[in-house]
């Protein structure tokens, strides 16, 4: 259980309690620093959540670690989470890229030496040792060490903030790929680094669109839509992703319009992906205003207009998780009352889409069972949980109960049944309904499950 | 065509050439500053290789772009580059973790506070605002300016030059997945940055295997024959990868034994993966030499050796795109002789597997059937080429020998016929052939022919 102990709250924004593995303390809302009932049981929703992701191995313990997966930002990810987060980058990309022929993918730097050269870029990646002699050296006077870091700093190369810059440097080359015709538009996924968060990483989605000026709006609108639905495909409660237009005041330098797609945490909402309607300003700038290499055969000959959409799919993560999880009551076999913890993530996000186990009385042949299954499975690209594998006794309850804490989908049962009958059971995370199937039908049978949750 | 320049052969190591969208500056190995005939040919391969490259949308272009990319280090990819490299990776992942049941993937990040806290680190992310700003205080003097800069050095995040760091750092969390039971296996891919290429990016995958004392070297033969067969799966001449045991005097410090795999480029060897058996000196010494927390039941309590297995994706797109490329004459319909440039990269690799293309007499409804087919592969995740939007005339020779420069393996063709009798041409890019085949059979037909070809 969890142990929750809430230290100075008024003076400091942490709750601190303690996991199985590690000690977790809790960012809080500013507004928080006074807790009703209501909060404290949010508290208690956040920390179990947060405990559950690393004790079924979505995220490696260790405070700072888990902080950072708690405000957003990248951390260190167990095989489970890393898995999740792949898989949703696969959606993302295969939604962007499939939903029109103008979409291209492209492959950008993270670290740039033009950008330092002309005294841009927060971020700088330095040689310590190259540095740390720089200024050491003993011929120098104040004055010339200051100009000895300035030149290093000038020729190192400065670390990307986002993947805009990148695609808006990239628009010329594309230019021939598309015959110079609007619109289209330039994905890419990548690490960003986050100079407000303490040079901390986020991993970015980015689709830059190209388009002419007059049909920027629509396609902003457009997008939104798009990135909604998108959201909310995956999403149990797909109420608790929204879109709300950026206020005029806060709208940044080049934007005319902003639209953010915001996801409802128990703590509050936050940002998941922003969407600019941002005009021409930085793609004249970024090409110095060469209009003749950037006009675009519209009718009008314009210099297109750029709308950005922005995600950050470490929140993601941390908001499909936390959307997903579900507290259940139920009785168990000896009518005891407990908490049944579900992780009902989409059947495609699942990093885990079914794990395999042995009944009571494991044999050479029913591992040669498993063995053979989990092959079959791995060559159909399902992810499978080697459950068999394990050594130490537990009960299929307990293990039940830890399946659906790491959101597999499925769990098979092989007994020794199996190597009479060919039937296996199979049991639903989400149903809890165990079915008995003939082993040549599993596959398919997962197969067309997924497919299935995948096309709704 | 290329014009080759060569610009004071015996002072610089360069040649360069212009290509129709930029110049290219080749970089030369050391012993070629005097040319004979076979090296100038070679020249004129590499230089036109890089210029297909650049000109079919694999590498964005750019002098020092090219440069990147011809040295093995990450770059702007195209869409097409960017695809290649994505289909690389997706192979490496999926035969690492299929390989065997205990494998497990893991994200780890790629800045460190850790290992800069500690002085270790080669490269520090600093803030450039920040760092300018420490150094121009007035009131210090240059001693405490010195103080200023080590102080802000050591608290600025280190970036990791390699995957293993954050594989080691992960062993213990890893440990309650496996129940403490050797062997097994983490893997990642990601960004590194190299120092000694001028803080470059490269794409690396790693795979960190644990296992028991004595078995390291059979593990470091077994991983040394897998992935030397993975290599030239993908390979047009397999024999161009080779595998090389790392001599005793070039050993690094921690470890036992070593091997190369090795891509024999038109401008010589070039190492594209290293195996090296590690022993537990830097597993200890990552974990304060805790023995009781990193000992593992294989029989004796022993403390696991470490087996690592790093690649570099870009030197492998590299490879893969200089392994695939075939000159072969050919006859136009005039009788006059051709070069005929094919890419003829593996089809599970190749980044578009399908132009759809439209025959003279484009009406609305024949781009219909195309978008209607283009939707199709996309579900089914086909990567296509949208030949049908462009809108220069070009003769279907024409076309056909650019997308054999892509690399495209089917040109489907849709005339008028299509839309009476359902018939269209597929054009096969390795046998030149066109068939004639149903518009329903087509996305099975594709689907049976790629898959064939990745389980030889």
């Amino acid at each position: 259980m969890l142990t929750l102990c809430v230290r100075n709250v008024l003076s400091r924004r942490f709750f601190t309690f303690k996991t199985k593995r590690c000690t977790v303390t809790l960012l809080l809302q500013h507004s928080w620093r006074r807790c009703s009932t209501a909060q404290t049981e949010t508290l208690d929703r956040v920390s179990m959540l947060l405990q559950l992701c690393v004790d079924r191995y979505y995220v490696s313990p260790g405070q700072t670690n888990v902080e950072l997966f708690q405000r957003g930002l990248c951390c260190n990810y167990g095989p489970l989470g890393m898995e999740l987060r792949r898989n949703l980058l696969d959606q993302w990309w295969h939604s962007v890229t499939k939903s029109r022929a103008q979409v291209f993918g492209i492959n950008t730097l993270s670290g740039s030496r033009e950008t330092a050269a002309l005294g841009q870029g927060q971020l700088r990646i330095v040689e310590y040792e190259h540095l740390k002699q720089s200024v050491e050296q003993k011929e120098l006077n104040k004055e010339q060490l200051i100009q000895e870091v300035h030149m290093l700093l000038q020729r190192s190369p400065s670390t990307r903030t986002n993947l805009l810059q990148g695609a808006l440097e990239q628009f010329v080359p594309s230019l021939e790929l598309v015959n110079r015709k609007l619109p289209f538009g330039l994905a890419e996924t990548g690490l960003c680094f986050q100079p407000s968060e303490g040079s901390a990483e986020v991993t970015q989605t980015s689709l830059v669109w190209f388009c002419s000026p007059r049909t920027s709006s629509q396609w902003l609108d457009h997008w939104t839509r798009q990135r909604l639905k998108w959201w909310r495909k995956f999403a149990l409660s797909p109420s608790s992703f929204s879109s709300s237009e950026v206020q005029q005041e806060e709208l940044e330098e080049a934007a005319s319009r902003g639209v953010r797609i915001i996801y409802d945490f128990p703590w509050g909402q936050e940002i998941v992906e922003t969407l600019w309607s941002r005009g021409d300003a930085e793609l004249l700038s970024i090409h110095k205003g060469a209009r003749s290499k950037l006009q675009c055969r519209d009718g009008r000959k314009s210099v297109p207009h750029v709308v950005s959409i922005t995600a950050n799919m470490d929140r993601g993560v941390m908001a499909f998780l936390s959307n997903s999880l579900q507290q259940l009551k139920r009785e168990d076999s000896k009518q005891k009352l407990h908490q049944r913890k579900v992780l009902k993530l989409h059947p495609v996000l699942a990093p885990i889409k079914v794990a395999l186990n042995i009944s009571r009385g494991a044999t050479v042949e029913l591992r040669q069972v498993c063995e053979g299954l989990l092959q079959e499975f791995l060559e159909a690209k399902i992810s499978v949980w080697p459950g068999y594998l394990e050594t130490l006794p537990t009960s299929m309850e307990q293990l039940n109960a830890k399946y659906d804490e790491m959101g597999v989908l499925f769990t098979i049962v092989i007994g020794e049944n199996t190597l009479e009958s060919g039937l296996l059971q199979v049991r639903n995370r989400d149903t809890t309904i165990k079915e008995t199937m003939h082993i040549s039908e599993i596959k398919n049978f997962l197969f067309r499950y997924i497919s299935a949750t995948d096309n709704i």
